[in-house]
């Protein structure tokens, strides 16, 4: 089933502990769509300049990625750069060029109108919902911020998480929504505004997913080479959209959102491997078998 | 089969963001030898003042841990003042009085030599040394340290931890020692200096445990009252070595690790969710035994 992303695509320069990138594709909707394509048809909604290389959207395209929502607009492409020191878990910002990003409109093909799964990339929550509005009966919206609309847009982030079904952002986000530092009260109290789930990212240590009477928790893989973290968390979010797009299910289980964040999680534990999506991008439905069963090996008691 | 445990008893003073308490009996060998208890017999070498109440060692004989290790010399008892602030992650220390602490010179009772399991908790490690030289022939010697030791006698440390089976200690302290963020490389290096096994304490992330060709990652279960977290991580290594004592086994596996892990992990649950041992000297097995089933329906992968 198809699965609709709308967010950001950018040139990333990146800097880490184990090497430097200058101007290589990345932003939200980039790694989300690579992770999702894995498994699901995806229609990505997004906005780049004219600088943004033609070769690239034709790769995506050749994954199953449909950019009929990719508007062209004059000027530049979303530029972010920054670097991470030893501690991988945090992202020092040097600089963002929104350019083009700052005037984005998200219009959706009418034919798009009916897609069941929806992922809202941390985007302004006025575009969120305006992306909402644009789409019928869906049967998941998921939604990510950031720690800016939180600080600046609290109460339209509020609207809009009070209508979407999941929510997956990142620890400290949740405790800073909330003001609550314990993670399963601070979930219980995102739940009572309208999620049946929240997806709790916490990078290195993995992710906590929690519904009503369920709660879940997979490690992230420790790998012995992470190269550049960027672009992990929107590759667990496409991993774990794209396998519940794929099963098509009228209704989701527990198991099923559970596998979803295996999935997730095996995806991203590639995205990390390289700088940028370039391993993401050569991943084969084996190499994601392949870890998610060593995920399991990793957990299993005895 | 015994357990032996050196390390401090203490009167802590703490602070957390939901409460504070004076001047309540703490340490590491107290929560080590209270959660090992509820296992397996325990051998306790400390020293106190002549101000520890009798009680508590009644308290603790009555719980089959063995105080004959355990001198009363003339002086006050070590007393710690710290807080936490959001935070649980982090100790802030106040004040550190060593008091008869100072001058703790370990002297097993000679019908103690040959104790099969020991863990050495985080003390100086020319005394940690020390007592590996009263015991011959264990089965497996455990080894935890901080911070202090790591800046202030690292040669030592190194000899110290050549000499053990199995390194116990915290996240930081791997990076610490070894000059190396990334952990499985760090635990690989370790290894490479003589133990066969490192388990990481991760705080509310949890445990890995690397050995050879074996890597179990079990998360912390995700509570929702968290009061204090001092003794955590000592009543895990309790938890830990207590297990694998019970099992009175030649040849420990990697299944034995495992459980042994998860028993650690349901036992250091507990101790969070009251200041001080309060709520381990309390614990039934029904309880572990319901917290490890908590544990496994967390982690379960359909």
């Amino acid at each position: 089933m198809s699965l609709l992303v709308v967010g950001s695509m950018a040139f990333d320069s990146i800097r880490s502990p184990f090497g430097e990138v200058e101007q290589i594709v990345g932003g939200s909707a980039t790694y989300f769509s690579i992770a999702a394509s894995c498994f699901t048809p995806v229609r990505l909604v997004s906005v780049v300049g004219r600088d943004f290389p033609k070769d690239v959207m034709e790769k995506l395209s050749a994954r199953g990625i449909d950019t009929r929502g990719l508007a062209v607009a004059d000027g530049e492409t979303f530029r972010w750069k920054g670097y991470y020191e030893n501690d991988l878990n945090v992202a020092h910002t040097v600089r963002t060029n929104l350019n083009v990003f700052e005037g984005f409109d998200p219009v959706l093909p009418p034919e798009w109108k009916d897609t069941p799964y929806v992922f809202l990339g941390n985007i302004n929550p006025r575009l969120q919902m305006n992306v909402m509005d644009q789409i019928s009966k869906p049967r998941i919206v998921a939604l990510d911020t950031m720690n800016f609309y939180i600080e600046n847009s609290l109460e339209s982030l509020r609207e809009a998480i009070s209508k979407i079904d999941v929510l997956i952002i990142n620890e400290a986000e949740v405790r800073q929504i909330t003001g609550e530092l314990n993670l399963v009260r601070a979930a219980r109290m995102l739940m009572d505004t309208g999620p049946r789930r929240v997806v709790i990212k916490r990078g290195e240590y993995g992710v906590l997913n929690i519904s009503g009477g369920d709660i879940f928790a997979v490690p992230a893989y420790p790998l012995d080479k992470v190269f550049d973290p960027t672009g992990a968390g929107d590759s667990f979010a496409g991993g774990f959209m794209g396998y519940l797009a794929s099963l098509d299910r009228k209704e989701i289980s527990n198991k099923d959102y559970r596998m979803a964040t295996v999935y997730g999680s095996a995806v991203a534990s590639f995205t990390v491997e390289a700088f940028g999506t370039q391993r993401l991008e050569s991943l084969s439905r084996e190499d994601i078998a392949e870890r998610v069963s060593m995920i399991r090996a990793l957990i299993e008691i005895p």
